[in-house]
């Protein structure tokens, strides 16, 4: 069965188009409704393609606020090339500012290469896989921690089988000059857009670049910055890059006590911030029974040296979330 | 009719005692169920009695986490006088994580000086303002900006009538030492806890710790060195100040222009952070209409000089929601 | 206490103001939220001053769509007073599309003379008792039968001790110059919009003019004639009446056997449609009980002549649903 | 206000009719609906009124059953007065199935003396206190534990100041001969139905009979026999009292320890069955905390000697659920 | 694995049986509970099989209506052969009054050929890919517009690949007599329970008879009068076709332009009623934003000639709601 | 894809460890949130491994009660072999007191052997399929009818076509002792966790002991005594089998009449105890249509001879519900 997702644009057209993705979606509400993805197209010329998205997960905003912001300023004649942007890739997640889809409750970045006769999120995963990645050279999705979770400013490769396109994968991350780059190993990639996009041979880079369901200027001034760097770096744009004035830090995620996960419910009491180096053994949070008062609370220690990279954001917390990320800072 | 809570603790007895207000709540799944709020008695021979509470709305955490660490901690013996704690004080919103109670949708602070034959949040309030009030000298209630509002750390005293009390007040407003603290102006303060406490010419202050749900050790710090200096200063506590090593700030909130409220629906990109000094004309916000892309976004510019005191924290904004609070620096 | 709710608009200044009535409204997604019901004031020199709206059940859509429409045209140089205009008094109801507000689940035509210090609803009823009425001379209140009752289009006024007032109603609401007209006999009229506007001694004219949810190019033709004639007959429009090109047919609600209420569960079969004239003991309706098939369906007769003005309008109905209202043609 | 509830049924006719109380009950899926509470009233000449309520609490079963099976069984012709049955007090909770009322979450027997202009449960307790008490002379209202407490099953009376009024309940209650029955002492009677029937000198009845949201031969023939004999007490129902075949055994609730309380949250193992005798210091219970394996149990002893005459009846208990009644067994 | 789904009925058996098929459907209110679909066979020696369905979509009422009135009405003497009557599909879905099942949220005509060990929805739509169609003849399924569309009455046949099944179906069509038929070409098929049954080389009609969650008098009549002459038409019912007295208008859906979506949220108000002739460029129809007053509306043409064949119903209109579909009429 | 789940305990370790099962679960309030299921081990050398679950539905409570204490109190030194207890299956329905998982509303009783990339329900059931029942020789689950059925406590074993594999499950059956034990002929085991241990080769029990989502004194000891004779009789624990003091009755399931479901919806008086011993044509239900009054109630009566031994357990019916389960005593 065709993917059922039709454009309202046309993606070979020289110029800017401001359209949607329209996915039909019969509700009770709307039994011919649809699902109305904004999407926009800078084509000028022949040249490399880049995808660039945003919320793939709903409720993360860095990215669909450089998107937008792109979008309403860009102009093709400064392209060589084609870009396509979508600031909101979940976007009924996005519309529900929640991590998942309200419509099928399911995650985007689990759903891949997706199904063109599922619900909605696994529709629009095989409309990329099968439309946007294939005319695309260059991909870059730009993620920050969500609602309950936060992250140090990053953007990522995977370490790959192929090692030549790691090293255009690196590249281009280095390019997007985050203040700090991390080299990803996924023990279960399965289902996510990044694998897609890697099997596909794209030049693929991810980010996180905040959280909390929040921005600052400084994490969108990342986004934009990213984005113009990562166009300039694909030789779409043709432009100068934009020095963050630093070098990025370089993190490594080891395999083991990189994850802490809470063994308790409770109300978590953060003792170390986000960025800031531990030694193991550290007190990094304090989590109270808060059902009666006088009780000690649960401690909880760093299992090995490095720097508090990631945070549970709710001040409540439940056995079994992820109370901290904690990565290696590798020597320059 | 009488108010339907009873304690299990004996408010007259030395010593350390955790326990419960038991208020009667019949619900579909417990017939004869009941909704129970952790308290805390502190008491040592004859003194003043200190009132603590913390999350009067439940999504604010600065408050509940320095209580039950103070539970955990304080022993009796360091006092001279009466404190009571009650870690949460309007439990149920607290144990959703929700600022407004899950059982009747009622704003605590909105709602006194309460009722005996209410919902559970007006039961809660009268006996506030019918027990726990009355046996009361210095009431501290502890606020942040909770999931939706951030603010600079801050403790605060009201303009008041008598001006014997407000003095009062204000001193023991300084005596907090959090970075900030400001002087309150209230239009309309009907309904709210402070105003109860106040019109009972007890010595009250107020605070806005951090928001969004979440706190840092910074906000936490505040949170219990505050509590601290409150007890030293109401003669409660036989220990020193601690010093936050620098002075507290003066903020003003004049009364027009303070709150900036949106007119847009839309995705916020704040251009401004939080503490920031700002003069009359600044590009403080963007809302961008995300439903197509490549409309102009709508901009949002200061209308006084000032520094950005609260900030809505969602990056997703509705007409009507308040945008940022800016406040006026008050010399020293 | 005063009424929370505030106006962005002047309504004193001469011109046409688009804007909002704020009423505060701390929810959990938006602790410093509003809502934002949308005004326009019209006002050219001196005159009388009328309040037009719709949408006091937020699922009527004849008032909205023709109000709009005003404040999109009307010019205020065409005017000799003033008109105020809030095209959906129940604002929150009408944006969930529901009769009652989704905030409080409140009937806005039940609440009056409404409640400075109550929720949302009652309010917002208390601004227009304590704000609004005050300042007007003529008020018009546009419903529909909304999405479960549909009715002939009709306007109304209702029979009062005041004759005076009372005739001064009937010319207004026979200028409105709807298909039908009809004079109102409550039994009841506890909390409604009308008895508080008529007892502040307004002209007052209601109206019901279509229904389901929908509209028709019909029904919206009757709303925007009906507005602009009444402005007319205010003597505040400076223009001609608009003439629907046949008379008003007079309609009366006698006491008994004017509503027939469903005493079953069950699929409503209609027997005979909307605006057909019956005599007593004519088949009106049937209804089937769905749950398993072969059995009779109960039949419901007129118990007395008339018109069929009004009916229920979902294909289920339910035990002590009005199935159907019924009315006498008066001789012209 | 005069409340809005109309019945279609003649209270003054001789003879079986079976008909509705009619609530006028506006909702988003029926503008103009009604709740419908099914009523018969036998009568047959001159005599006393007896009032016979079930399901005041929606999810007790006992009454509906044998009141149904009265209003399908009785003759007028047995009787000498009037008999007024309601199967279902609180109708909307009964259909439900829950302990409150679905529409206004209220408990039915806490909102008396009711509310003409109210939500719909202090409407139905406004119509019980201005219609039928007044007209009725002996009253019985039907109660088992509903789905969250189980009872052994007994008829009750209160002590009251009046003590003649006192005689007369207590002969009632002991006429009703369920297997027990209990002299109740209130400590807050505010809003309960039995208090207003008392405060109108009626001959008022209660019964536990059961629980769990469900019946067995055994409760429900208690229900019918007790129907029997109250009204033969009466002098209405012109025939013999049945015997149970054994006599009550008289309970009493003595004010301390009475009620247990649980003050964990856990799996609830019951060590004692209902209608068991214990003494002080037996183990009634286990709490278990299910999150993590391999914890001690909390264990709850009783307080005093007695017989655990109720009990909560899920396996999960949270903080302030009633786990327990105790009662004492009074010498014949 | 096989349909769990049984029969209460004998397909075999001559004469009229009413009865379920009956679904097990374990939940949490009813462990082992079931969906129990009210189902009906009349039969009287040999001859065709047909199957007559209505509420594949639980918010159409047309088929309902005159499939309940079938099923107490008709006498299987009058029958040479075998019908089949189902009148409500989607059974949970009409209980619920929603286009969609309520329990797991699908659209009966996208699961075809169905699943045996899927969710409630497709084991309905295999039981009759598997049972219901192989034993049937001709297949009437009566559909109409549901809560959020509104059709001109037709009858549809669909352009297929079999010359000779076409001409059978068109001729069913025809004889079904509805105001309006019309030959429809499917794009993408897939999953719609006419490819199911026309694939299995059934003369199979369908029909849009009106819509918006409500009937008349007239597309009533047209339902019955179409099931009357579909099964005269089959040779089953032994009697003659009912003339609609006029010639039914043949309509065509052209490929292009028929379906206008719309690109904006806001209020509809339409500006061509239904079966209103229009040309290309007519406005037909203006969205206003309602958030705020005094904007200009947005307009939509008419892209082609002809006429209002179907509209979107409701009042409120989201982005990607089909807003009208326009039809051309074909010479006679 | 392999399966997502992990374990915190090592399975090859002697001694006892309690730990969880993770299963990753990424929700909109906890992006890297996972199910943690508690489980314990409990090991002592070479011997038989036996696997003992309970809340494979999460409203049943004698199984996780029974386990809860045996995690609590069992030492490994009484043991020769293992034993893994997970006294929750299903634990997130276990933990929101519901037959079906609150997450993905799935039955893990229809979803083995499960899926390792499904929803959490089937991947949970993937993990016994492939983790669990692999290292486990004799399995044990303890099933009770849940909230909303009751039935006679019994122990069973399936008829397989490994007669040896039947033999041993008989003999493990019998050597649980409970008060009745039962032979069961599944007609359809698909998806069933029995069927898929028996396609496995290992000894497998199932139980129901009670229902109606409580439990007693007397099915606890049942659980209790059938866990302790159950891990004696597979060699495991060393110790002696408890005698229940009674022999154990055999009940037969004859396939015809033993499953009588309700075809009215309505209030049911059950008129037959659970365990009484009845004849065909026996009264066993009577089921009132509650929603008018004077209705004959429409009576269920019995089409075979037996016992009662299993029974809907709520008072209000559905059409479909399962009324009653009859079975047939086998002699000696």
């Amino acid at each position: 069965m065709a993917n059922p997702i039709s454009s309202t644009i046309d993606f070979e057209k020289d110029g800017v188009q401001h359209g949607f993705l329209q996915a039909p979606y019969s509700r009770n509400d709307s039994a011919w409704g649809s699902v109305m993805i904004p999407i926009t197209v800078f084509k000028n010329g022949d040249g490399p393609s880049a995808l660039i998205t945003g919320a793939n997960h709903g409720d993360e905003y860095e990215g669909p606020i450089a998107l937008n912001e792109l979008c309403h300023r860009l102009h093709a004649e400064r392209l060589q090339g084609r870009v396509i942007v979508i600031p909101a890739m979940n976007y009924p997640a996005f519309q529900a500012a929640t991590r998942l889809s309200p419509i099928d409750n399911l995650n985007m970045n689990r759903v891949f290469p997706g199904q063109a006769k599922g619900t909605i999120t696994p529709q629009i995963a095989d409309y990329f896989s099968t439309v946007l990645l294939p005319m695309s050279d260059y991909v870059l999705d730009i993620h920050s921690g969500g609602k309950t979770l936060e992250f140090l400013p990053f953007a990522a490769y995977h370490e790959l089988e192929d090692k030549g396109l790691q090293d255009r994968c690196e590249a281009a991350t280095r390019a997007f000059a985050a203040p700090y780059y991390v080299r990803l190993v996924e023990i279960d990639a399965g289902g996510m857009y990044d694998s897609q996009a890697e099997s596909m041979d794209k030049v693929f880079v991810s980010t996180e670049l905040g959280g909390g369901g929040t921005t600052s200027t400084l994490t969108i001034k990342a986004a934009k910055r990213g984005v113009h760097n990562f166009l300039v770096h694909a030789g779409i744009l043709q432009d100068d890059p934009i020095s963050p004035g630093h070098a990025s830090v370089h993190l490594d995620m080891q395999q083991d006590n990189t994850y802490i996960f809470s063994r308790h419910n409770g109300l978590l009491e953060p003792c170390v911030d986000l960025g800031v180096p531990i030694q193991k053994g550290n007190l990094i949070a304090r989590v109270y029974s808060y059902e009666r008062n006088g009780m000690a609370p649960v401690e909880y220690h760093a299992e090995s040296d490095g720097i508090i990279m990631g945070r549970h954001f709710p001040s409540l917390i439940k056995i079994g979330d992820c109370l901290n990320v904690i990565a290696r800072i590798n020597p320059a």
